[in-house]
């Protein structure tokens, strides 16, 4: 007997509605960890979540690597330093001190680390759909980063994304193939001070704002 | 009295997590629309949920502008038809066939439309976490279209990404400001043909494949 698909549609009711705002309210983006490994068998969950996420022309071309290795991390740890300072040297008088002070990565206590790569020169998929827009490869990268976060938040593990780094330097740090473009750099572990605001607009670098002006509807 | 708010963060139980993964599994990139239109206040509660997304120091840096105008969306469709017709000059042969036989958008069906830009020129984060990696603006936008997608799915509305477009034709038919950059051009409204499966994959143009190439773990 075959199932018509539209009878197998899930429904999402206003219990799950509620509980996935949760989710998106308490996400952040984790700087201060708790440095406890993570569970394979969880890191393992949570990557089959990130591939769920669409793609263009169904291509999936994201590319996850755990970064165990110490000298690895250094090398990482040694290029984020270089390049926070550099942004540093961009600010003045009080934002200066202010961004000084901010602490923007867990890269020293987060037990877990993935670089997530986009393969530019990926074939699945065969171009469709990245032709006028070929940035969407990216894109697609993306949304697995994100469901990667969602899902580790949803089994309590908290995730920080470093883009405070050189991606050529972290290309070479980890010896990928050419073709992989940095997208983003995770630190994956407990989180160690859970909150529902985010950590820039707690300090007073940044509130969020309101939203208006970014929807503009009919 | 103040509340610890480490005593406020929720668990997210077994069949929270399941009714996620199902979420993410019916997510589809929706090009068959039922032409009913979307009620408004389901609108304003999706774009509540797409404003919940992360953001390269708390930029926020989307822009969702809903298309209802008659002539603007012609525009639209005119570039989707120069665009596809310009795609399909790269294939040959049986693909080629196949290619010519997709519908790759709802644009004509669905009943809402919103192009998504991000501004490049937005102030807000005072440039925090951009400058090694100045694409993670854009990558902030991508997320706030997936929290999108996410939350109308929840709400029983499919969404299709379509990225076959010229993006400097949507950005004048629009007249947005020039530093406002295209990133989605989204189709909206009640899903006519839910499935869990990608269309892609079941017209035989690209089927997903193994995941263990696309994580490495250690």
């Amino acid at each position: 007997m075959s199932i018509d698909p539209k009878h197998r549609m899930p429904k999402f009711d206003d219990t799950f509605i509620e509980q996935f705002h949760e989710l998106l309210a308490w996400r952040r983006d984790v700087r201060h960890f708790k440095t406890t490994p993570v569970d394979r068998q969880i890191l393992e969950q949570i990557c089959k979540f990130a591939d769920m996420a669409p793609s263009v022309g169904n291509s999936q071309p994201w590319r996850f690597v755990q970064v165990s290795d110490a000298q690895k991390r250094v090398q990482i740890q040694q290029s984020f330093l270089k390049s926070n300072e550099q942004a540093l040297q961009g600010y003045e008088g009080e934002q200066a001190a202010l961004y000084a002070k901010l602490k923007l990565s867990g890269l020293k206590e987060a037990p877990e680390h993935f670089a997530v790569f986009c393969d530019e020169a990926c074939s699945q998929g065969a171009g469709l759909g990245r032709q006028t827009m070929p940035e969407t490869l990216a894109y697609s990268c993306v949304m697995a980063i994100y469901n990667f976060w969602l899902a580790a938040r949803a089994f309590e593990i908290g995730v920080g994304w470093v883009s405070i780094l050189d991606p050529v330097e972290v290309q070479e740090a980890l010896q990928v193939p050419d073709s992989w473009k940095l997208v983003a750099y995770l630190c994956v572990g407990k989180d160690a001070r859970p909150h529902d605001t985010p950590e820039l607009e707690r300090v007073g670098w940044q509130a969020r704002t309101e939203a208006q002006k970014r929807f503009l509807l009919d």
